[in-house]
């Protein structure tokens, strides 16, 4: 018997739904949610995925700016056009693209988008505040694999889940959600010995790697769900996540697709949360 | 064999004799290290332990000043006199006391304590900060189970370690200290199914509950290292930690004591925080 696949379009689908239904009654009200995005990179593949969500945010009405400080920018100019936008009340949500300029951090830099706009969540300020309980808004993909497992129904109170990479992006943010659901959680990475043995053991695997091919038949118990966040790009221009798929396929009991699974709810939430922020 | 005693005294000891040497020179230099304790409680035991503090910070020097807001106080009266302290350059590091008033959030109010000066890392900042690897204070106690069990040479690169407790001031900053420190680390809590199925796997299992006696013979593996941050007072006016030392005693391979592991290092910390702050 193969997986079940756990399509990410049907939810994306129904977010950008209640997305396109807020922005219009925002509209309405005088307020047209508005989204920056501020680039500081030569970067084609960041240019492609920034136009994808500008499409993304024109298709449900919500205004997408693209700041561009071009690939030369210094912190102090990037620090100062995001506290600009904090402080601009026309501006309801921010994002910081990567890469920046070679001296960068984006988790210094970030520390500059006001919380209440920083809908992608890369100020230390939101992770630290989603650790403690408080609103905030979660880093998207890390709050995409929590709401495909939910949205399929995956129960996670009292479950095992192993979260495969520790980014401030995706593996440390999915680990708060995951305990704020009441999972046990493990976070292994680069340096877990045996980590085959530790993921075994575990009702749910999240990939977040970056390594095509990482998670195999060895690294899941039989009938767990495995979420794949790794988005690899290959030789011949497709993308592929970190789940050798042809190799779980017959052991884990249902995978997300790469593409078609965290991708698309991940984007979908970015425009979510900007007309949460608008609507403050 | 019984389980070796990890003692707190000696680290606690040596962390307090840099602390005054560092004091001694703040001091000679014209910036004698002052921390504040803001205090909103009636509350008996937290009295014992801000006099307690005020004690260990005059034997090395610092300054210790309680600021008593009274049990009525407002969330508004703190957090601005959080906001005073926290801009006046006199003072180095700011503690906020708790219980707080009701309706009061500690993790809310926190966030008026400015991140350099916040010595107990309650401010969700310096959580997201620690998280993110940029330079914050963590919660004195969460750093006192990292800093003991490096004092006593226990391995964490690559080893599993299990933090029973995913509160904001230990379990969840402790996590991330540890994988800091390159470990496997889950972070296990009430709602996890068969815990002793889950932490008799790890190589070290830190307790963070405040249940006397949770962690038995059952919930560790042979030769395990049990780091016990309980601190549950008894009926007789005793202190006792989250582990059955009677039980694990013959099967873990070390154990901290309670009182005299965690809790003399915590002190030492806030302390030495304090002079870390007033040296920036």
């Amino acid at each position: 018997m193969s997986a079940l696949v756990l399509s990410g379009k049907e939810l994306a689908s129904a977010i950008r739904a209640d997305v396109a239904e807020r922005a219009s009654a925002l509209a309405a009200a005088g307020v047209p949610p508005r989204l920056v995005v501020v680039v500081a990179t030569a970067d084609e593949a960041s240019a492609w995925y920034v136009r994808s969500i500008a499409k993304a945010a024109g298709k449900v009405g919500i205004v997408c700016d693209v700041v561009d400080l071009g690939p030369d920018a210094t912190a102090e100019v990037i620090r100062g056009r995001l506290g600009e936008l904090s402080a601009d009340p026309a501006v309801h949500g921010v994002i910081l693209q990567t890469p920046l300029p070679e001296g960068c951090s984006v988790e210094e830099l970030a520390g500059d988008i006001a919380f209440e706009k920083d809908v992608d969540g890369a100020n230390p300020l939101s992770l630290g505040r989603l650790a403690a309980g408080l609103p905030a808004f979660a880093p998207a993909t890390a709050e995409a694999v929590v709401r495909l497992l939910e949205h399929h129904e995956v129960e996670l109170a009292g479950r095992h889940v192993a979260v495969v990479g520790r980014s401030t992006v995706v593996g440390k943010p999915a680990a708060h959600l995951l305990l704020d659901r009441n999972a046990t959680v493990t976070v292994c990475h680069s340096r877990t010995r045996d980590l085959a043995a530790v993921t075994s053991t575990a009702d749910v695997v999240v990939a977040a790697v970056g390594r095509a091919g990482l998670i195999t038949a060895a690294h899941v118990a039989a009938g767990a769900v495995v979420v794949d966040v790794g988005t690899n790009p290959t030789a011949d221009g497709g993308l592929v996540g970190d789940v050798d798929v042809a190799s779980v396929d017959h052991k884990a009991g249902a995978v997300t697709p790469v593409p078609g699974g965290v991708g698309p709810v991940t984007t979908a939430l970015l425009l979510q949360h900007t007309v949460q922020a608008a609507s403050h």
